[in-house]
């Protein structure tokens, strides 16, 4: 479009590129960065030239990292012998907001879909069954209550009990604070199964 | 949070910043960033500094610009005997997609608003009566059909026409495609108003 100058539009195109934002919001965001500081946007810029140039993925986690091992790997007080089994690097974040668990980490990412052509090589699974030693007693499978993740999930059950690990899966129930009349059939189902004694 | 590397915490903050994204989104985001190619990176950090660097305002209507009188201003083609009044630059776009006008622009960068302690100081309107000579014909108000739009509409006519102006403003109606059910009333009313005969 000739009425913008093409520093604008260069700068639209690339916010519009991000996933999730159209070509209103880039010209939002743009406009809006036009009226930032420019101490502001330099350091915008700096941290995107920074993160991408400093974060790797943990060679023995696959976490995000800026060192490698990354910290929960070298972290003394983890526990080693318990590995929590996630889909993506934020899903660490999720994990230990919660603050219960203290073992480490398996970043797949990625899951297994059939449906979509993704299969057990497209993922990180290979990278997990190598870290299975003496050590390991337990892998808590928590991948995504989905579909894919709960293929990946009885994959990886499949795969790894045959080498002695305890595999368990994250329970799945009515979430809480929330409302009966708003779970579906599944999870009231799944619910039921997992009843415990009180 | 400890778990992200202090490069992508920095990230993820940036693009908080931005209007409309919160954290959830621009922890998307920067997953998505550090998964481009370091040139792709580079490019948008790029481009964030070259459009602050390189954008100002025109001199002459307030569009943005990186050469000073912008583009439509220093078109020899374009009829200088007609501003039309709108209130951000990017409404210059929105105007010129109907190729319909043909003048030059003046852009408030806001308008007046009693409610929110906007008065006619805070807005261009200065730059406004400065450029009314003998030469301008007409002023086309076309700020946004909203209360503020309107008041601003109304303030600038009450301020030119006793310069010998011609103060329009652009019609109300129903839109074109739309259906009569889903019309307001006062859009409706205002659309009665403004018949016209076929």
């Amino acid at each position: 479009m000739e009425f913008y100058p093409i520093a604008i539009e260069k700068l639209i195109e690339e916010f519009a590129k991000l996933p999730g934002i159209g070509y209103k919001t880039a010209q939002r965001l743009t406009i809006h960065v036009l009226n930032l500081p420019d101490d502001e946007v330099r350091e915008f810029a700096n941290a995107l030239v920074k993160a991408k140039g400093t974060i790797k993925y943990c060679s023995v986690c696959g976490n995000f990292t800026d060192s490698d091992p990354c910290s929960i790997c070298s972290n003394p007080n983890r526990e080693k012998d318990t590995i929590c089994v996630i889909e993506q690097p934020k899903d660490i974040m999720t994990m230990e907001k919660v603050k219960e668990f203290n073992g480490v980490y398996h970043v797949l990412h990625g899951n297994i879909s059939p449906m979509a052509g993704r299969g057990p090589d497209d993922i990180k699974l290979r990278e997990l069954i190598r870290r299975i030693n003496g050590e390991v007693k337990e892998v808590i499978v928590a991948t995504n209550p989905n579909i894919e993740g709960e293929a990946t999930a009885m994959y990886i059950s499949k795969i790894l009990k045959p080498l002695g690990v305890k595999v368990t899966r994250i329970a799945h129930g009515i979430p809480v604070g929330g409302d009966l009349e708003y779970a579906d059939e599944v999870t009231l189902s799944k619910a039921l199964e997992g009843r415990t004694e009180i």
